[in-house]
């Protein structure tokens, strides 16, 4: 087996808990929204309203708090609308936060490594999250699919950013949460993979693909590199 | 003189000390993008020529920092740019407060006179500043270029604000801090005027045309409405 040099990895739920950030953000825009003169009060149900906006928009799409007025049979409000956006930026500036244990294994392993991300969205949207997770300048190399053109699970990304980083797919560790997108395709170009296990497992669909580990915490990941030597 | 029933107020440098905010953002932002590896290492020099790509795209264009590096001649760079914005983010969050004096003073105002805002920029935008003073539910109207289709200093702006109100404009007082934008086309439409003021008088043009008071601060304002009767 080849000598590992690098590993990469996946933002969202892998670096930090992107899903309970966004939960706590959009339940905080909720409140703020009602206490700006949403006619409808019930939190839970405009929230359940909200999720089926941003499922039929995209979470990176930029004007949800308009659909779902929109949604809900409202008129146009900018003071709603910038009140939820308001209150979610507070809480963004608040929460953004690594996982435990997060920076200093990196740093741990940066000793021995090269590290790199490779990362599904808008370069300086992704970018964005790593300047204020504190963590930007851990990274060797940044790979998103704005920049590449394609898109995790496509294998293609996954050996982009191999051949930036100037090594070979067999020498490469990808890290990620989602067997669809970090594991499926990481794999299939030849690259080690390991599976961090956090609650958004239900968003996962498998084709039979396997992560070559699965790991619970951050720190399990000195191990694993300790048994490969 | 007809009785005064409503004080409308404009935003940047009137309601919050608009110019010291974004200079304390930009100046934290290009320390922020020195650090993310922007070459140029002189923040004064840097400051410089984002006043020069500020003055040349306007202040409310998204991408200032994009063309900041296209003007020195450096190619794009997310890590760069995202450095920045969150840079400017953060300082937003924290320093965005009402000028001393203003939210007792307009509550106390409140309790005979109608409030509103009368304010150049997009809806949401505008919004979003009143949300992040906190000031948002003391108007009962909030009149902003976007959605009415003329800009301060046209008088129509003045007098759309006035009717949403129900009054006619000489029950009505225009309190800014520009004698280009705020004064000048409030005159003309025939409502009393007060200038604050404040640093940025440099930026005024004037035309001859004078407010019926000055003001430096805030609580001024109770008297001269103490005087009006």
């Amino acid at each position: 087996m080849a000598k590992i040099k690098a590993l990469f990895f996946d933002i969202d739920d892998t670096l930090y808990d992107s899903s309970k950030l966004a939960k706590l953000a959009r339940k905080n825009s909720i409140k703020a929204m009602i206490d700006a003169g949403l006619p409808e009060k019930d939190e839970v149900k405009v929230f359940e309203i909200l999720k089926k906006v941003i499922k039929k928009f995209g979470s990176n799409y930029p004007h949800h708090y308009d659909e779902l007025i929109k949604e809900m049979g409202e008129s146009w409000d900018p003071k709603i609308i910038a009140s939820g956006v308001v209150a979610y930026e507070h809480i963004k500036v608040v929460y953004l936060k690594p996982f435990p244990n997060v920076v200093p294994i990196l740093l741990e392993i940066k000793k021995n490594y090269k590290l790199g991300v490779i990362s599904n969205g808008l370069a300086i949207k992704q970018w964005e999250k790593l300047v204020g997770l504190g963590v930007h300048h851990l990274f060797n190399i940044v790979v998103t699919s704005e920049e590449e053109g394609f898109e995790k699970p496509d294998q293609q990304i996954f050996t982009h950013a191999v051949k930036k980083m100037g090594l070979k797919p067999e020498e490469c560790i990808m890290v990620g949460d989602r067997l669809d997108n970090d594991i499926v395709g990481a794999k299939k170009s030849g690259m080690l993979t390991i599976l961090i296990k956090n609650d958004n497992e239900g968003k996962m669909s498998t084709d039979g693909e396997k992560p070559d580990f699965i790991i619970n915490e951050f720190s399990e990941l000195i191990e694993i590199l300790n048994d490969l030597g």
